[in-house]
């Protein structure tokens, strides 16, 4: 599936939740399939830290550029874009199209850099539901993301509640633990403290924060496999060797799979655009104004809803799901809730383990247009 | 307990396991209570990461310098001085007092900094038995340790099976896992890229890698404290604030606990120090040259054994802990195993939960002398 990378400019200013408001934005997006003549097909796909809108398909000049969850989207697959017309998009503050702190700012002519306003969770939603206005959807089929996708997904319920139908909430929680504010934390200060990020005006030095990126990667992917899936896959094999070293080359296989991880992301991921993910992730609270009640915050949810844990995700536990599914129950939501096995931790949402993938093939067969 | 801190010089060559000699060296040490007369009434304790010789009470010139298990041991503690003669010794490659990194390295009359030689845990258990000469133990009652003191207090078992009655082995792993190689290895690598460690001779630029300590602690903490028992500490509480910053200022409480830990820590704790302490952690496996069959490995052991676990450790979990029960059943060996509900995490092993400190006390008062 050959796709085009498409970007839609809004000049209507937008007003932020932390107070900023950006004078004019563009959001970098996909479709797949074909919107239908009663409109009643499309599915937004929202992605979570380290993704874009480029969710399935290649690109007919980079083929092996294959859309991030181009297991779960195209034609035959669980979501199919036979029927359903699905679109990726890239959140306001990413780094790859959408309008962030890369971008030039127009008051200046020069990158927003620290200047770009921190976005929320909310805030991605109301761009989006601009981009929605723009492609002609008054009402999504579903919503879905996994992670910080599913924060978005489970927001439009709350945000647009007349303009989603079912929400797919996959690997998520209805807000941070102390734990999992920590671990962004932790990330936030390795950037910050890298002597190349310049208090976020690196742009104009020449240099990025590398280190700060590959300990803030290290640290993320730990999070995202669990300790059983880590052992499974790594165990406490030596790396090209059959006898530790006595020094402070790598060792294990493990050490040497996260320092690829780290070197990896620092060649392309944002500093800028890391650390205001992270404090988007911390801030998502809905229930935060009905005093930590969560189903007073789900009150106003109309759609129907698919709520996917997995037993071995540990940075948001199935634990984090049921409190998303008991909020649902008190507020008579229909509502469907998987708790599956599948062993890859937080990750799991990504992979195709048949179960998971039926479940959602199941789901999506069933939502009428 | 006003107690006086020592230091004793083995000036006979340590051939340590990774093929490194050291010519000589000190070990610091504080002993609690006396020795009687049979020489029988002997106990080690040993530590962990970040702790030291200075297990009880306090210095005469320093009456706030509270030893780190002053909780457990003392006079009608769990571990009591009226009847036992304890010894805390600061391991070899620590920064506490015994020979180091940061001590002078003979040959060049500098400190060794980067040229310190990798220690493992059985090498600080051959430099014990050296102090035990010294101290004119042949036999100890008892080795104790939580958590990496745990490790030792397993390998006094094996090293020197007929010098150790009993081992209290608390909030303990047979080996580390991949997961807990990960984080070490985050940590380390936050250190070594910190543009002020200079390959481990930071002394002689006049800086110390406060950046890289600063996350390895921050991530640690992370670590030693359950997911529940941070929500339950410091929740999603703002700290002095009603509302969140919109910036990358304190938030959470969380955040400025972390940072806080984090600036302590980096204020006195070697760099050098916390390398070689993580390495000593990832390579300490006692099943390695049994092709990873613990039992084999623990075929050796003569002593009797208390095991002791926390449902809320997630760094070295139950399972864990079991392992090791598993391997002395395998051997007939005379053991106790305590599951300890305390909600603290890893941390628990320092706290004095009612029933931790009981099920301590009465294995302690049943050892004969």
């Amino acid at each position: 599936m050959i796709v085009v990378p498409q970007k839609a400019l809004f000049d209507q200013p937008l007003a932020l939740k932390g107070g900023a408001t950006l004078p004019a934005f563009e959001i970098a997006y996909e479709t797949y399939g074909e919107l239908n003549a009663a409109r009643s097909n499309a599915v937004l796909v929202c992605h979570a830290l380290n993704a874009s809108h480029h969710v399935a398909g290649t690109y007919a000049d980079d083929p092996n550029n294959i859309g991030w969850w181009d297991n779960m989207v195209g034609p035959g697959k669980p979501l199919d874009t036979n029927r359903f017309f699905v679109v990726g998009n890239n959140y306001i503050g990413s780094c790859f199209g959408s309008t962030g702190p890369t971008s030039t700012n127009p008051a200046t002519g020069k990158p927003w850099g620290a200047d770009f306003p921190l976005v929320t969770v909310e805030d991605w939603v109301a761009a989006q539901a601009r981009l929605a206005d723009y492609l002609g959807i008054e009402r999504f089929a579903a919503a879905i993301g996994g992670s910080l996708g599913a924060m978005q997904a489970l927001q439009w319920t709350l945000s647009f509640p007349e303009r989603v139908r079912h929400a797919i909430v996959i690997a998520a929680t209805p807000r941070l633990t102390a734990q999992n504010i920590a671990f962004n934390e932790v990330a936030r200060q390795a950037i910050m403290t890298d002597p190349d990020f310049h208090g976020g005006h690196y742009y104009e030095q020449g240099v990025v924060p590398r280190r700060g990126l590959r300990i803030a990667r290290m640290i993320g992917h730990i999070t995202y496999l669990s300790d059983d899936a880590m052992m499974e896959k790594f165990g406490r094999v030596l790396r090209g060797k059959i006898a530790p070293g006595y020094d402070f080359d790598v060792d294990f296989e493990i050490e040497s799979y996260l320092r690829h991880q780290g070197d990896k992301f620092a060649d392309y991921f944002d500093a800028n655009t890391y650390l205001r993910i992270t404090k988007a992730l911390d801030y998502y609270d809905p229930a935060a104004e009905f005093g930590g009640d969560i189903a007073a915050a789900m009150a106003r949810a109309k759609a129907n809803f698919l709520i996917i844990s997995f037993a071995s995700d540990w940075r948001f536990a199935p634990s984090r799901s049921r409190e998303i599914v008991r909020a649902l129950l008190d507020n008579r939501r229909v509502l469907s809730y998987v708790e599956n096995d599948a062993p890859h931790g937080h990750d799991a949402f990504l992979l195709d383990d048949p179960r998971y993938f039926a479940a959602l093939r199941a789901y999506f067969g069933n939502i009428e247009l």
